[in-house]
């Protein structure tokens, strides 16, 4: 079926992270691990302001989420329960109900992947910290079909 | 950040496919053609009722879908415009509009990991099959979030 289909490369070539949307982790979270036969991992909480320094739509926002994730062989996927205030993903939650809110692909160029996006016509719709490193939504659903969030590690 | 988590092993061990259902898919492909720098693969439209023996929700029907492919390092990216017809990419479209629709596992026991699924209070939204294989989505977006694609490649 995908004979003849050229690899993407560069900067895109591995897709690191699929996340969906739930109402509640911990339910959300027992019935994955019930389906593929696995312990659950913890549940994290996205950490206070201070940390993040989040903005959701070029303003700044308390927001946070519960996170869990599941590590299959080639790729992670997380749970994303909205907490509070506005955000990507209580705004997705609140419009759509549950459901896979992004892609996600590791960079090691953030500002040049920034700029292929601003050269697509998609810019930010959010973006925060976290220890080590830094997440980017963005704005990619009304061209794209979906959110692509970038994950950019620091290197110590 | 995935210190200590066990991977996800056997019959769901990987995620071969995330797919976004579209309103058109001409311009999406090549929206993300332009962001991910790659061609065009072909658009290919699913086979006739006489091929899939298509049913949703039990019922036959001769709903079509539009596909294209991107082939990541890890993964494949569908895209999917609905044709005619009810389907669970039509359905989802109308409900949502357009997003990220589900993620797929290829299953090498198709009816031992029904089962599987089954013992999860999960049953079948939608199958059909394919030269060479079927497809079934699973009604899993009300326990899981999000729909699940089982692939299942008949061996010669």
């Amino acid at each position: 079926m995908f004979g003849g289909i050229k690899l993407v490369n560069g900067q895109f070539k591995r897709i690191s992270q699929v996340a969906i949307v739930v109402k509640n982790i911990e339910k959300a979270r027992a019935d994955w691990a019930k389906l593929l036969g696995v312990k659950e991992n913890p549940i994290m909480e996205t950490e206070g302001w201070e940390v993040t320094h989040m903005t959701f739509k070029g303003k700044p926002s308390k927001a946070k989420a519960k996170l869990t994730f599941f590590q299959f062989e080639n790729i992670t996927l997380e749970l994303i329960e909205p907490v509070g205030d506005p955000s990507t993903w209580q705004q997705f939650g609140d419009k759509k109900g549950e459901g896979i809110h992004h892609i996600a692909f590791n960079v090691e160029d953030l500002d040049g992947t920034l700029e292929t996006f601003r050269k697509s016509g998609i810019g930010v719709e959010q973006k925060g910290d976290y220890k080590g490193g830094c997440y980017v939504y963005m704005d990619s659903a009304g061209k794209l079909g979906g959110t692509i969030e970038l994950l950019f590690n620091r290197k110590e």
